[in-house]
């Protein structure tokens, strides 16, 4: 199991750079070290001094191999899994008929089959680290949130399409509609979704691995200009939404702004050398520490003792949040994030009675 | 009708700028103007002088209204309409067991929706012109490139599906089981598809109207970096693989580089000047001619006459470009990008019988 980090921040603020310094100065100390670019066009490879980047991890240095994901490409070979799995599910599979060089993309593959890679990857057991250089924005966060969404979506339409009057209707032919069709050996539509349990398995792997910073772990990058000082702030709350712990904000020395630590607290604030040139070792020197899990409170803690709910949720206003109960779950609405909870049995059935904001924290009550 | 404009680019090259100087010179015209705001954080309104943005389009100087797109907002409003489409089309709906308010977001949503509102403001004819300040990487390219992409998986599809043994066996449990189901009227399945057809006239307007630069034209945008330049010439190439046409390239005053005007030709280049505090007046006068349709090669060219296919396809190489025929369709892939262009009758049934790549011009001949 590997640690992965990435990186969020406006546009043009050094992402790119801090993650392959970052990279650079992990695999001088000895760990095996992957760096995933998954940005449009050849930023990293000319940050990397033009060497050729594919869709398959290149070896640049001792311990540093370096991947540019191409979504075309992931495609193709999910495809190929996809179609594997309709052969042995399906009695007469029809996938075969498309072929993966095909298939165009829509929006939110890029996330999906970047976040599947990230997870091959980490599953290889090859890297000590995997350094995610993406977006950096809200579309990287939605990426890191599928998990727990998914599963949430997946809960919810489930219960409520088994509890409709529509599932009624449809069971009479689901049973030997399935069978006719299926090869999954199956008593009941009952115990259907264990036989099927692999995807939520996934789903659950990877909501723990985002909720655990020695797995996952989050930086923020801004210059001295107020809108990407102020952007970091808001993408530092959204990365709580989604479960993912921020380890520090990392100041790249261009505009004339101030970095108002205090808005910050309690993330350490460090500011970047520039770099020269092809000369790295100033910036490497400058990165370390970055894989130490922080001293910050945790996205979520909840404390059945006191039968509270508690959120860190910094860069927002009270305005800016909402919160509602529907039956055994929280719904938490902040910037442009949702974030259902599932309780936990000592608190499921409970009416929350009290909903406090003080900046950064959100604390929930139950009766 | 109006005409929407977005800008490309990468992060940090002034990309909203340029959007906000272009929307004030158009309202200055006389032009009724809808500025939409998409990028994560509080940038548009800090620009804007700290004016409070919503989901909902406020007007903030004449003719001139912003609006900053929540895509919870947006899921919820989506999700109202799609309960109504249910309720219209379902004799015993179960979507409404789910409400808006606790609806995540998953990857792709936020493009998806974004595109919607697009249409839905363009549909309203309260705007001569939609400025759209997205995300301006391959993001924003993959929601332009819905309608295109959404139809091919929909044709494609179904073409397999209700080829295949598959459907044969599911067949005689079809009819039955739509009839006890759907309140919609249909003598027999095969003239579902035209009650149904709503979405694929929806599809095919976004597609004619994102191939006719008077109705949606891109703009591009670098800084004097050179991974600016290069991100600028890679997003030129991937919006032509969506048929969006570029009207220009526009040129931040930051950094050292030299802009190579010839690989950028035939676009116009032009620098701006740089914004002096809230001044924009400098800004507003660079960005005349930012509505006018471009004398540039048009992304795609089928000339039945000479039985050729000519696609205008700048900024990659030949190694980047793969070609392939399958029936009536041909597949281009160019960059991480996929474009299957359904050929008219007259070409449809013939063989590709030569593939020229000249930069920036693939010529695809048939037999």
């Amino acid at each position: 199991m590997s640690q992965i980090l990435t990186f969020l921040g406006k546009g043009g603020t050094g992402r790119s750079t801090l993650a392959v310094a970052a990279a650079r100065a992990a695999a001088q100390q000895g760990r095996r070290v992957l760096l995933v670019g998954h940005q449009a066009g050849p930023g990293l490879e000319m940050l990397l001094g033009g060497i050729p980047l594919s869709g398959d991890p290149v070896t640049i240095a001792a311990n540093l191999s370096v991947v540019q994901l191409r979504t075309t490409q992931l495609l193709e070979q999910n495809w190929t899994a996809a179609k594997e799995l309709e052969a042995q599910y399906v009695r007469t599979p029809f996938f075969r008929e498309i072929y993966g060089q095909e298939l165009g993309v829509l929006p939110g593959m890029d996330q999906a089959l970047a976040l599947e890679a990230l997870r091959r990857y980490d599953a290889s057991g090859q890297y000590d680290c995997i350094l995610y250089d993406g977006p950096g924005d809200l579309t990287t966060l939605r990426a890191f949130g599928i998990p727990e969404v998914a599963s949430w979506y997946w809960r919810r339409a489930s219960k409520a399409f088994l509890g409709s009057d529509l599932a009624k209707t449809l069971r009479p032919f689901a049973e030997p509609l399935l069978r006719s069709v299926s090869n999954v050996e199956f008593a009941s539509l009952e115990d259907l979704p264990d036989r099927m349990g692999g995807m939520t398995n996934i789903l659950e792997q990877g909501r723990q691995a985002i909720a655990d910073p020695r797995r996952v772990l989050v930086h923020l990058v801004t210059t001295l200009d107020p809108i990407a000082i102020q952007t970091a702030r808001y993408l530092w709350g959204s990365a709580q939404m989604v479960g993912l712990t921020v380890g520090g904000l990392w100041v790249t020395p261009i505009g004339s702004a101030e970095v108002p630590a205090a808005e910050f607290a309690p993330l350490t604030v460090r500011a970047l050398p520039t770099r020269q040139g092809s000369d790295w070792s100033g910036l490497e020197a400058a990165v370390g520490g970055m894989f130490t899990v922080p001293d910050v409170p945790p996205p979520l803690a909840i404390d059945e003792g006191s039968r509270t709910v508690k959120l860190f949720i910094p860069g927002f206003t009270k305005a800016q949040i909402e919160l509602s109960q529907s039956g055994p779950e929280l719904t938490i609405t902040a910037g442009d994030q949702r974030r259902n909870l599932f309780l936990p049995p000592s608190l499921a059935g409970r009416q929350v009675t009290g909903a406090k904001f003080q900046e950064p924290f959100l604390l929930i009550s139950f009766g």
